[in-house]
């Protein structure tokens, strides 16, 4: 099942720059370009070096990640080139160094850096390199900050995403509401781009929409209900029918001769008094507003005795004049209660006045929602159609970090390995090849790593077998201006980010108690570790 | 105790634009472009509207909260211009709204609109403003989405900084060290400055140091020292004496020879034996490119059996050349009983080799701490002298969002109230005014809210207070290039948070328990409330 090249090469002069203009050479640690003087110094600045980026856990206490932010780091890399300005700057916190250090960093473009990744969206877990970086020691530091700021919230908040699709399953929709709650604004933008990468439909986010293609939701607050103080507030009444005909209506009249119906409709008499007018003429403006796409926030006041009878009006109202109401938002309250009242009412109003179709009015559902609460109405039973999810996904706070590494494998063709007290936490050295392992049932069963010269693992049970060598793109950046291939839209990398969660053994997937997948190294490589530990390690240890 | 306005008027020609250029008018909830044209729609969009912005909760269990991210308003609404592009891509976004509409959008520069603001930095408490926002309302509701961005981030990092400085004490340097684990670069360099801003003495983040003038802090990486296999690959080995003398010696065999010594000396002989040489030949090339500032990363591979004593015979080879090494830092392990075994060495070595200060060498630690690890380290007794805090500081891991939230308090002079089924939701209506009332022992006892009309309120046991009408600052954009008075910097902000900070009575501060701070509305303003309260709530509510 060998795939090809997602991505095939990509070479500088096409790629466009960071989508943040804030992602530089500069935004980096201190101690990147103080290693790289110390290199220098030592004349081993340009020896060729392996680093693999890969995380240790999977995040959100469950057993999958996904892999996000792939294209703002060969965009960095594409363009990676220090200013002289950036110079001037770094010779005043580094001033001992010398000039010919500042003219080597000014040379660095990333030519002979060579990037392996595999492609954005997949599927991927832990120790399993996400990308392979090789070039030039001290280059190849410089992009270790930049690549874990720009790989680890995007592959957070595309996995939470995910997650969260997950659990509202595949018939809701699921928009993101999160800017005003995210960890600054570029923290806003990206959760709006990778909330959609991991499955979202929309966001409310108008800058990430433009930026994006991403699809755009909103309609308004509680300011604007409360804003009004009554229907004498509006003075343009009038309403053209939607069919062409010319024909115009006292809308505010319509609407205030459908409430008195409904208050008066055989099912729903005594179920509620008077509404607030305040929230009737907030909705019949918005309603005159955008007849066309008519979706009221119902709880300003009270969500059962004022905000719905007072949407069922207006969306009556509409109907009338040929325009078709969207539904209604609730922001607060008992999502589940209020969600199957609303319905019921929606119903009501369906038989009573016959109108067609009225029942299934959009019920969308926001107020801190999370993967908790949205398992919660699952099981409690709810009417909503669709999650508006801010906070709790934007800055994924049931786990505000991914601990994404970037670590040294080798150099000089010499094998490296980071011990550690925590046995967690030592790396995997070499330049290794990686396979995905597929069962007969079409799932895969393992991640296995290899040295680079074994032979393609054999297992029992195994059918088929995905290699990383024939999965990882190399983005080889040598500056040349044509026949560079696209990059893939987001559009695309959703698209292959949901068929790839597809296609895992739902026992991996679930939230409670999920089946860790198996990553394992072959047994080669597993001695050649050992071997590695026993020599690195002081006297004493591991004896 | 009526302090003066600390910025006074903010004109806008002179007022920079915000710090990441990616924050225009479009980073907002398409909803305030929907509302806005429903506004305009109904002849709505002049109406002149007050707005507060508060939050509900302080964070982290805490008492207390600072206010970040003012500045980032005042330089947005000061530059505030939906440009042509930006309203052609509005138009196909909302595709039914009329030209009329979209010129209104271009002709917005929110030079009719006020803010009033406390400085930033200052300690804060529920429910009181932190901003009051006037203006017609149309315009005022597009900087909603912003405002809610710029400052609930800001100020949530900045009581994350504050919180962890608290806990480790005054004497100790705090470094940030979380660039690569932030929620979006932006999130690093916003995280950066106001944990600066919140106490914090240093950054690693090249980029923020640059923008913000904040000590920037780095030396190398575990990467680093496994790039060396042995002392053979310093070709250079030569240093040169601090004292101008031109003296110049073969460095390695210094080190090579302090290393034996160390080994032999009286107090140290028999705790290590061979140590890695890889990790010495890191040590000394380090050493070698920055005489002056050698502190080394000593966990690569054994801290006590090789790190140290690596970093020792390195620092006494600098010594001999009348240079002072700055220390080490500890990355893994346990940290408290580490760095105890790290100062006896230290202390050895003084009293060995008659090192003066030798003892005193600085010990730097990080690795995942937070609040509860630096808390716990002090109960256990440390040698640490500094912090480097990263994940748990930026991402605000305890707790990842603050709920700022942007409420219309006053419409065309009505007071506006915001009723919820949850009443800590309900809004505080009307133009307020309020104050900080201090108690004879200088400590803050209470913020009172009063109605605009209602006399300074007078209480017993209070001696003097603050008025924020004295303190809000008027920001008027109002176009004009010169004349305005700079903002504050941040090292000024930085100064008066920690004043502010020391001002605090102890008990609201304390990790443990802390008592909550008073915050109050004034008896009229709360019969105020109570009878709106009745009179919007639907009938059968509240009675």
């Amino acid at each position: 099942m060998a795939e090809a090249a997602a991505n095939g090469d990509v070479r500088g002069g096409g790629v466009p720059r960071p989508t943040n203009p804030m992602v530089t050479p500069l935004l980096t640690d201190l101690y990147q370009f103080t290693m790289a003087y110390a290199y220098w110094k030592a004349g081993k600045h340009l020896d060729r070096a392996v680093f693999d980026l890969y995380f240790r856990k999977n995040p959100f206490a469950g057993e999958f990640t996904i892999f996000g932010g792939l294209e703002e780091c060969i965009r960095f890399i594409a363009n990676f080139k220090i200013t002289e300005e950036e110079i001037k700057f770094l010779r005043t916190v580094m001033p001992t160094c010398e000039d010919g250090f500042f003219e080597y960093l000014s040379s660095i473009d990333c030519s002979d850096v060579e990037v392996y990744a595999i492609p954005e969206g997949y599927v991927v877990f832990p120790k399993v390199p996400l990308m392979r970086i090789e070039g030039p020691v001290a280059a190849v530091q410089l992009l270790e900050t930049p690549f874990l700021s720009l790989v680890n919230y995007a592959s957070l908040v595309t996995t939470n995403a995910a997650r969260h699709r997950l659990v509202a399953g595949k018939s809701k929709n699921l928009l993101e509401f999160g800017l005003r709650r995210a960890q600054g604004p570029d923290g806003g933008i990206s959760a709006s781009r990778y909330s959609y990468m991991g499955g979202f439909d929309a966001t409310s986010n108008v800058a990430a929409g433009r930026l994006f293609g991403i699809p755009i939701r909103g309609t308004h607050s509680h300011a604007f209900v409360s804003s009004f103080m009554g229907l004498h507030e509006i003075t343009d009444k009038g309403l053209t029918s939607s069919d062409g005909s010319n024909k115009r209506e006292d809308f505010v009249s319509l609407v205030q001769n459908w409430l008195i119906r409904i208050q008066d409709s055989s099912s729903l008499r005594g179920t509620f008094g008077e509404t607030s007018q305040s929230e009737l003429a907030a909705f019949t403006s918005y309603a005159l507003a955008f007849p066309n796409s008519f979706l009221a926030l119902v709880d300003t006041y009270d969500v059962m005795r004022s905000g719905v009878p007072n949407f069922c009006a207006v969306a009556l109202a509409l109907n009338d004049m040929g325009y078709k109401a969207v539904g209604i938002r609730l922001d607060s309250g008992d999502l589940a209660y209020l969600s199957v009242e609303t319905r019921k009412f929606f119903h009501a109003i369906e038989k009573d006045f016959g109108v067609v179709g009225f029942g299934k009015m959009n019920i969308t559902a926001s107020n801190d929602l999370n993967e908790e609460t949205i398992d919660a109405l699952n099981k409690q039973g709810h009417e909503v159609d669709a999650f508006g999810i801010g906070t709790y996904l934007v800055t994924c706070y049931a786990q505000a970090a991914l601990g994404c590494v970037f670590k040294l494998v080798e150099i000089n063709k010499q094998p490296r390995i980071k011990l550690s007290e925590d046995v967690t936490k030592v790396s995997i050295p070499c330049k290794k090849k990686c396979y995905r392992l597929y069962g007969k049932e079409g799932y895969p069963l393992v991640d296995i790593m290899t040295g680079e010269d074994e032979p393609t693992p054999k297992m029992d049970q195994i059918v088929t077998y995905l290699s990383w060598a024939s999965l990882m793109s190399k983005f080889a950046v040598i500056g040349e201006a044509d026949s560079r291939e696209e990059l893939p839209s987001l559009h695309e990398i959703r698209t292959r980010c949901i068929q790839h969660l597809d296609r895992m053994r739902p026992d991996h997937m679930r939230r409670l108690n999920p089946t860790p997948y198996k990553v394992s190294v072959s047994a080669k490589l597993y001695d050649f570790i050992h071997f590695l530990w026993l020599n690195e390690a002081p006297v004493g240890e591991l004896q």
